[in-house]
């Protein structure tokens, strides 16, 4: 038995059996301790981008890290951008990152880098193996780093010698797993309670993480209800159980001018598993955070606590019944939509033909204001959204998302632009025979940006700025693309088009693109 | 004028007038500056790595650095492993990294990151716009040590309130230029004489950088006709001018046990800019360095050297006359091969095949070794490899060269595993018109890991292994995924179909990737 074998017994004895790898050399001793543990599935990505989205789409929807194996410095490097998502996201992660021997590491070979200092920015807990002897400790405090509060990015650099020396699995070790959850402390949740009876429809309720599951939602409902009190959820959120019967509330919106009117009306803001409200970008003459300047911030409960259980006793520190009722919703179904594909067609197309219990990847970008609008009448799906702003997670999530729930259709709401970053992750879904399903909004333009230039009131945009901000001439063609990397590939103009195609994709099961032409 | 202006002003005072550009929100100034100034050339990237891997080749061709445009910490990020490749090459490269005003950083807003930490590793220098006032002295700070010694990769961060605010240019601060190169001192380079004369055919000239140009080369293969000497260069060098009529020296090999043995005859190492070999990964009982123990290893001029001066003055100092006569060489060009395409006859195929004064962009990996046997006998082309190991390189790279030198056709020479990283790359190709043919060493599978499982004794690989190294199932499409991004493409299985399709494609002038089934 060698470091890598006991690194492999560690993960699994801790119940990670999930490896997203892009392996290379220097990590070929843990590719062949792998290939003795069959019960460890290993996901190829032709990209480390594709790896680390992958393991986060698994994260958020098992609530249990995966593995990824990475190659060095580069390889790291790679999927940092990624990795800086499921940092925001707050995702449980184990990241075994291959290096050099370290008795080779002095000598500066070409593949030599500073992997701890790659590591930090975009990883809650950084450590190297310190040699075999170490290795099943060291790997362990990588997964109690992981599993730490609502879950954590560990990377974990793994030297080749460590892997290759002769080692010892301690059995009597046992899994590391979570601490339970605790929920907010009973003297804070009386004084938010006071505080939403003193404030009444100008206090907002904020919710983030698991605040956003189906029950925790319907305290917040019913708490709403019965005070006036307001809830909203972030801007961007890692999973929220969205759709027909569940009590999904309206997010903050992206824009600081359209965030700041939406806030206007709250004093008082309480957290619940989310960050107090910013700006994304910072503007000239525009405000850093959104929420009134007298707005009092009372942060209840972090991402890590047990924020179901903190919101039934704010409901009972409230004096409302477990049985109170739930606001009325509109729990319509969206009608098709007719006619050629635009911003309101589009997202129509999409919430009808959503399937029951899907999983939405959503990286729609300028097309996701529209569709949140209709996300409430879609039928029940959990809504997994792009967490820090890097573009380049979708095809790589809803891969990750659909190894993890093999049961369920995933959604891939993708605009063309973002779609490029780790565009490889079609091959994992074909390779893996995974039932997605690709809507690329196909707007042939990074949008979103045109819209920042025209804020700048660059109305006429000249030869350089067409040259930065088109994706046309020529347009990618997107079924061509995706049948490259073995997945199947249509294209819509219409509406009523990409309703059907949708459905039949999910019909026929097995990755499928459909590129909806804007 | 505004901070962006004063940028696009100080960058093309100093000629750099290319900018591989993937923009955010926060580099929407810079993006409205450059708007402004047409003979600033702007390149989209559809990912990072096209970005950095472009800026890459197009300095290697020019001597010259060019400008990136990258978005915030995550778009460094996907950057990375191409500078950590470029700064291997030591290639001069001007990174400009956009961030949020520095007034929103305290915010923490989900883009915000440690752009300096992430940018270290991978950088030679990295730098902070102070603000509008120090925008033009922090650029130039950044040209000039991008044009220190040989080239070296600076980074600099753009604040957006930098960009935005009011600043003036200096137009008489004059551009910033590279210092003179100066040759090695006259008592090294006498030294190193003794050493040969002394030596003889146990001495060994190791060459790098621009000792790779036709003219020093020739004065070293002089050298070594007339005393006996070795000549290599190193395993993995930026550029090369090589085939016909030039005196490229064999490489050192890649694998630790054959270097060994090519360099076992050697007791003195001159060192003209190459840096003293060392094994590229470390394994159990095998040697860190490939040269004798006992062997003395002289640096006598590094890469950011005069070392055609340095050549010249050595070969006076040997008395040997600049008229001296060089080694025979075979001349013969390589025959049209035959047949299925396998390790021997595809290497031939593209040698035979190659065009007068082709930029021959090498990612192949696994098939490096057989081509460089042909490489003499091919028509004169410089010769581009992957320098830090760092695979994902070939189709940016191409690009990079082919914008450098828009009348010489480019080969892309790419292993199948290694295409994928920046495959977005094709499309940066069929987007500029680039006169590039990338042929697909298509063996589905990553055929040097193959190789390292082999050696640690591994030939029955199991699920988990296959999972991991095979690239089958399904298998990429390479004409597809060409066609998708806006490049022609083709497969061949034959040799003669493969050379007769480059010959093809270079006539027909514009992108265009071939499959080549192995």
């Amino acid at each position: 038995m060698n470091g890598a074998d006991v690194l492999c017994s560690t993960l699994l004895a801790s119940g990670i059996d999930t490896c997203f790898a892009n392996p290379g050399t220097s990590e070929m001793h843990f590719v062949a301790a792998l290939d003795q543990r069959p019960e460890m599935r290993c996901v190829l990505g032709l990209f480390e981008g594709v790896v680390t989205g992958a393991a986060d789409g698994y994260a958020r929807m098992t609530d249990r890290p995966a593995a990824t194996l990475l190659h060095t410095g580069p390889g790291l490097a790679n999927g940092l951008a990624n990795l800086h998502n499921a940092r925001r996201a707050e995702t449980a992660m184990v990241n075994i990152v291959g290096d050099h021997a370290s008795t080779h590491l002095q000598y500066d070979a070409p593949l030599t880098t500073d992997i701890e200092g790659l590591a930090r920015p975009m990883s809650h807990w950084v450590g190297r193996i310190g040699g075999a002897a170490s290795l099943q400790r060291d790997t362990e405090a990588a997964i109690a780093a992981a599993r730490s509060g609502a879950g954590q990015v560990a990377t974990l650099i793994l030297p080749a010698d460590a892997a290759w020396s002769d080692a010892r699995f301690d059995e009597t070790a046992g899994p590391i797993l979570p601490a339970a959850a605790t929920s907010a402390p009973a003297e804070e949740i009386e004084a938010a309670a006071r505080a939403i009876h003193r404030a009444g429809p100008r206090c907002l309720l904020l919710l983030g993480g698991r605040a956003l599951r189906a029950a925790p939602l319907a305290e917040a409902a019913r708490i709403a209800r019965a005070t006036g009190a307001g809830v909203l959820s972030e801007t961007s959120n890692a999973r929220c159980e969205h759709g027909r019967g569940r009590h999904a509330p309206a997010r903050v919106p992206y824009l600081v001018d359209v965030a700041v009117e939406r806030l206007a009306g709250y004093d008082t803001v309480i957290l619940i598993g989310a960050r107090a409200p910013v700006a994304f970008f910072g503007f000239p003459d525009r405000p850093h955070v959104p929420t009134r300047p007298d707005a009092e911030i009372l942060p209840l409960a972090g991402r890590g606590a047990d924020l179901a259980a903190t919101l039934a006793q704010l409901r009972e520190a409230l004096g409302i019944p477990a049985t109170a009722p739930l606001p009325a919703r509109d729990d319509s179904p969206v009608a098709c939509p007719e006619g050629a594909l635009d911003t309101t067609t589009l997202p129509a197309a999409v919430a009808h033909a959503l399937p029951e219990n899907a999983i939405l990847c959503d990286e729609s970008i300028s097309m996701g204001f529209p569709f949140a609008l209709l996300a409430a009448r879609c039928a029940p799906h959990d809504h997994l959204q792009l967490t820090g702003g890097a573009i380049g997670i979708g095809p790589a999530l809803a891969a990750g998302a659909a190894i993890a729930c093999p049961d369920r259709p995933v959604l891939s709401l993708q605009a063309d632009g973002s779609a490029f970053y780790t565009v490889q992750g079609l091959w994992t879904q074909a390779r893996e025979g995974l039932n997605v399903v690709t809507v690329i909004l196909s707007n042939r333009k990074y949008q979103s940006l045109y819209g920042e230039l025209h804020r700048l009131g660059r109305n006429a945009p000249g030869t350089n700025a067409r040259a930065m901000l088109d994706l046309d001439n020529p347009a990618v063609d997107w079924p061509a693309l995706a049948r490259g990397f073995g997945v199947g590939g249509s294209r819509v103009e219409r509406a009523e088009d990409l309703a059907a195609a949708i459905t039949r994709a999910f019909r026929a099961g097995g990755p499928h693109l459909i590129e909806a032409v804007l």
